[in-house]
């Protein structure tokens, strides 16, 4: 492969506010990438960072990677410090990767204020480091910290340290936009003039962009159409502040509008798969939006597409969904209107083609419940039970009928918290009152329910409840507001949505947990 | 101004997934982008949509617009029919705007497949609409749908539209990048080639893009620096699929990074607000990640990055965070170290410097927290007790302490559902029991600890829960994983926000309630 695929997720990426990975974590993130196909995988900063030095020392024995090597990443050496007497160069060795990536002042304003030292001896910490790294069988990669501020303001210094470090024997020498102020026109103006200032080929550099202009991805691939061939993205654009250049959008970019080969075959389909995987694991709610990867990537709202879309799909998408492992959708909302609710409904097997009446009904419930702030758009479940229950003859089932419930939350003078629940429901003719604990008030009305319905319906066991999403409207008026519920429950044959909505975030969770069981149970009693 | 600022929140914005605007909403969003002082207002399709049709007719007598004209959006006629006749057309004039903004097909495969009809038609069509418009004394702007595939595929076709339209007086044809695939490289050259092939001067152009590349507003900016004048754009990002050119990023990047004046003075620095009110009338939660205006834009997490702050806080910003209205935070993280803790304290008001023992502590203990789930990123009220909790002899005074409580949800046979809570506490020794009920088990439990409070510190009545935020933690493992709440409380002298974290998502309320009302009291009684 001519072009390197170089990951920092587990590192600059893990700076994001919100994210903290367990050991356990980068390890699965690692296996991610490397599924991927990504080329280099920066896992951390061993020395100065507790995790990332066990992250090291277990992926010795713990991780096999297929395209992948691991990059240790730290700094240069201390200032006025022998290079194989400082301790934190001694930790990347120890860290026994193949690759080490060591960042370097490049602006000379940072060199004298920050790291309070002179330029000449900048350029010795490099020198010495990335001699010391090659000398001990290292590939030594450099990340120039603040290169494109460093170069405008001073361009024959921060080319000083480029030339440093390819003369000491570095392989890539990165152009870190860290402050992320850069746009594409920029980016390709400076690097023309860093490649004719210093005589290095466009090849020798990489480039390392953060998203402040909202250009992260478009200097990225500037930087390629520059003749840069080393690129450094995280996982879905991860990193501190409006993060870095997103992994999913640069790489599909390269090769779906500029037909280069930067992946081994059969990885980029998997891009959809492996940017959920990964926000799961950094526990971040997925992106719906996020260009290629979201789930609404390639979903189409407006009645005008949605009718048009009948037509030719590839009319309106910009790329085959499926090249990056994605689907069209199509939403069901007010704006969409019968073409929307029917495409969707075909999508889930019911065709309305033949029952205009139920299509009319179904599409006024739909505006009706959405005013009441219903949303159907993550909830096939629940769309796909309120289409089959105004189909004529084809009505659900409902496995069980209410007559109450009633949930206990104790928080008891000696601390402990309980929670208790108690539901009285008629299955099959008989009434039933089951009473359950649980951790809070939602998981002790499922379990008394489960309790309530195992007898009758002994395959419920299999059922898991996967996620859990609270969605509070009406932001304005605190708990009163109006409560929306998702929840995902899962079983050996899939997985299905579901929503509830109501003031009392107990009772929404009761109407998705009700949907949830009805349609799983609908779904296993018709295939098994 | 030279530049024409063109938004369309309320127009493609509103084809989000999840964004349902009433008609007051519209009015609102209006006034505030006014506020930003974009040129151009397109409010709906009158007409078609019958909200956006009531929306122009309130804003006739509603709307006081200081910087903005509002735009009508429409198609062109009906292919075969007479455009005074087109009732849509009428629709348009109707809406009484200065300025209609017309889409037409421009790409030939659309034409024929989506439109059924003939390319002439359609050129008849584009003409026949906009000197209709014209001679109705209206300013005509021409969207041209599907511009850059058209114009790849046949750009001899695409180019007569651009003709046609400007030959029959429309003053700006807009190039629409509907299906979203661009890069900044493919504008430019695009560009060019148009203004080459027919002529027109790129002044007579606009832009408009989508966000599939994630390139959107890169796209933009491409497009102004090949000479266009007059770029389309909404309100974060809002839009279909990956949404189109955020508005905040394409005009900061104008003004700050190219030194164009594209707004009135004045107007830039209120980019951060009034994001966030967009956000908040969308009901979307605004994304802190966002360039320039997001909460993170300027937050820094990095210990490396903390330290260094602290001697140069322009080293470490691309721009000054306050000329588009926003601050530079300190996050508190466990990766941050007791650099960011320090600082972040003196944010708060508290120096740590002269109490090494007690900085030690806090980090400690934040590390541990988080450790557990806890966040204190956003939750600054939280943290300031914490804080306060270990200075020595300056302990926070806690208002009451609490015994017990219980709280019951309960869902009647007659299907009414009813929450009601009940407290044990001991203020200022003595022992009090209150019961309230509330719309929801939060709500109850809030109502009945003002209650039981309310003899002791009557000012608690002015304190508003004006936000309320549930995080699942976890999220594999649906109703049994860790709960973090974070509650935002108001009163007349401002708002703060709390903290709580427990498997129970009433218990982990609870937490962040007691702070709420412990920081606000100790706050009045201070400030009274």
């Amino acid at each position: 492969m001519n072009y390197q695929v170089f990951d920092t997720t587990l590192r600059d990426g893990g700076q994001r506010e919100g994210i903290s990975y367990t050991v356990a974590d980068k390890l699965a993130v690692a296996r991610l990438l490397d599924e991927f196909g990504v080329g280099f995988i920066e896992g951390g900063w061993p020395g100065a960072m507790p995790k990332d030095t066990e992250f090291f020392e277990r992926a010795k024995t713990e991780l096999e990677l297929r395209h992948a090597v691991l990059v240790a990443f730290g700094a240069t050496r201390k200032a006025g410090v022998d290079v194989a007497a400082d301790p934190q160069v001694k930790a990347l060795l120890d860290a026994g990767t193949p690759v080490v990536c060591v960042v370097a002042k490049s602006d000379i304003r940072h060199v004298e204020r920050a790291l309070r030292t002179t330029g000449d001896e900048n350029l010795a910490m490099v020198r010495d480091t990335v001699r010391h790294l090659v000398a001990n069988g290292r590939r030594a990669f450099v990340d120039c910290e603040h290169f494109f501020d460093g170069f405008r303001y001073d361009p024959a210094y921060t080319a000083s340290v480029v030339q440093a470090a390819i003369e000491a024997g570095a392989e890539r020498v990165v152009m870190c936009d860290t402050n992320g102020g850069m746009l594409p026109s920029m980016i390709t103006k400076a690097i023309n003039e860093v490649v004719s200032l210093t005589g290095v080929s466009p090849e020798q550099l990489g480039i390392h962009c953060q998203n402040d202009t909202a250009c992260a991805v478009a200097n990225t691939v500037a930087a390629v159409e520059a003749g840069v061939k080393h690129f450094q993205c995280t996982a879905n654009g991860y990193g501190e502040r409006p993060g870095n250049a997103d992994l999913f959008a640069v790489v599909s970019n390269l090769q779906l509008k500029l037909g280069l080969k930067v992946l081994p075959d059969g990885c980029l389909e998997k891009a959809t798969r492996v940017s959920t995987a990964l926000a799961e694991i950094a526990n971040i709610a997925p992106d719906t939006h996020q260009a290629y990867v979201g789930a609404a990537a390639f979903a189409h709202k407006a009645g005008l597409h949605a009718s048009a879309i009948k037509v030719d799909p590839l009319l309106y998408n910009h790329v085959d969904p499926s090249v990056v492992g994605n689907d069209m959708r199509i939403l069901v909302t007010e704006m969409a209107g019968r073409a929307s609710i029917e495409l969707k409904s075909r999508e889930l097997g019911l065709d309305l083609a033949g029952h205009p009446d139920t299509l009319t009904k179904v599409t006024q419930k739909v505006k009706d419940l959405e005013a009441g702030g219903w949303s159907f758009e993550a909830a096939d479940a629940s769309f796909e039970l309120l289409v089959r229950s105004e189909l004529p003859g084809a009505d659900v089932a409902r496995p069980f009928t209410l007559e109450s419930y009633r949930v206990l939350v104790e928080h008891r003078e000696d601390g402990t918290v309980i929670s208790e629940a108690t539901v009285k429901v008629r299955v099959r003719g008989e009434r039933v009152i089951a009473t359950a604990e649980g951790n809070g008030p939602v998981n002790a009305l499922d379990e008394a329910l489960r309790v309530a319905l195992s007898n009758h319906y002994p395959h419920l066991k299999s059922f898991e409840l996967t996620d859990y999403k609270v969605r509070i409207l009406e932001g304005s008026h605190g708990t009163n507001a109006i409560t929306r519920v998702l929840l995902e429950t899962s079983n050996h044959t899939g997985e299905w949505t579901t929503v509830g909505v109501h003031e009392n975030i107990v009772e929404a969770s009761w109407t998705a947990l009700v949907d949830a069981l009805t349609y799983g149970l609908a779904r296993t009693t018709t295939t098994v």
